[in-house]
């Protein structure tokens, strides 16, 4: 326990960024762990230890407030273990990661992608007064995106119906700024895109933090583009995992 | 020539939005055709008219001006036209379509994201003084995005060795922005992603206009994410696939 008191585990960047300082300034040692390792054995433990960690969001519709019984439970029981795999996992930080895991003990990062967390909060700080996210996410709350992005139907008048896009699709995000008359509008999301031909999707990551708007977005987003096949799935602990999978891995350090 | 001095081809959503004040104002009939059939149908005449076409930009370093020199021409002669495809034709307008190219007739809309030039343009407008796509180009050419993005040596200190991202890989756009101490450098580019295992990449759509900057991430993008197999291929005449798809389709109309 003496040696626990004086030991922090961390992941990510911030393990080697702020190793000194911890040093000199609290004289602690930080056990580094890699940032998607812990990640994906944090999301393995939790999913195998808590039942109704893993959940989705059943609703049809895009606007209105998401109730609490629109969260649906999902449960994978340790006999369904082996249907969980493979699946996609996309970590939503400061930018995005994309991991393909296909066993307990096997995954690759396949993608990622700068557009993330940290853009819409950067963007937020840029164009708005708020100084943090729970201010940025109480903004877009009440922001209509649709005195901002151009939809589909502001381009063609209606809908792209070849393509089945509908008129209220975003084709534009921000591509009504261009106009000095319209740049008033308070701000609202930008939607990542997806992959293609893939059959579970569980979207973590500090990003989605009280973000029930782009968890919506996502489920949406994720059934238009599956054509309805896959649910976005994603985790009540969202932010959490990396920190349980360092735990994990210093239990099983040898000291 | 009397039916064609009062016919105007057109495709996109303009004409639809725009047909009735074309009729009101000028007596002119559009001749409406689809927007990215037009677009694959012009590509292929024009690649098959000129030789030198396409090109692709054979530079490693990020930075500096890029010379008319690293402008490569790529050549398909029609003994090498099956080699071309299949295909990605991604078209970068105000926002971004990507199709597969599979043959000369056939092709399919595999994906869509709202992140385009529209993006870029509408952003710029409302974080600067610029009033036009030249004046943001402008902007963009001078700007350190560094300043602006985080990237994952802001983050790591250093590279990520394991997932081989370099510490100058951009990790969060725009996401210094949170710090109000940084926030006064100027605007540059987002790069969006790229999908997986294929073998050609062609870019077009007017955002790629006097846009070298975006041609050069796009490289080095397509480079990186590739492991070095893809080149990003552009064209000459970026912007004007629709138009020349268009005329042929009129030609082919009954009259």
């Amino acid at each position: 326990m003496a040696s626990m008191a004086s030991t922090i585990c961390a992941t990510g960047g911030g393990a080697y960024k702020f190793e000194k300082d911890f040093k000199d300034l609290v004289n602690m040692t930080l056990h580094k762990f890699d940032e998607l390792n812990s990640l994906v054995r944090g999301i393995q433990f939790i999913r195998g230890f808590k039942a109704n960690e893993l959940f989705y969001i059943q609703e049809d519709e895009e606007e209105g407030p998401v109730e609490e019984k629109s969260f649906q439970s999902l449960s994978y029981t340790s006999s369904s273990e082996d249907s969980m795999y493979p699946f996609l996992l996309v970590n939503i930080g400061s930018g995005v990661s994309i991991l393909s895991v296909t066993g307990p003990h096997t995954y690759k990062r396949v993608y990622g992608t700068s557009l993330g967390g940290g853009t819409f909060f950067g963007l937020c700080c840029l164009l708005t007064d708020c100084e943090s996210f729970e201010d940025a996410m109480e903004l877009a709350a009440h922001g209509d995106n649709t005195k901002v992005d151009k939809l589909v139907k502001d381009i063609y008048g209606g809908s792209y119906e070849k393509f089945g896009l509908s008129g209220e699709t975003v084709a534009s995000s921000f591509g009504q700024m261009n106009s000095s008359a319209k740049r008033k509008a308070p701000l609202r999301r930008s939607c990542p895109g997806l992959p293609q031909n893939i059959e579970r999707v569980l979207f973590v990551g500090n990003f989605l933090r009280i973000n029930t708007i782009s968890m919506r977005l996502l489920s949406y987003a994720m059934k238009f583009w599956s054509g309805g096949s896959i649910e976005a799935l994603f985790c009540r602990h969202e932010g959490y995992f990396g920190a349980v999978g360092c735990l994990l891995e210093l239990m099983r350090t040898p000291r």
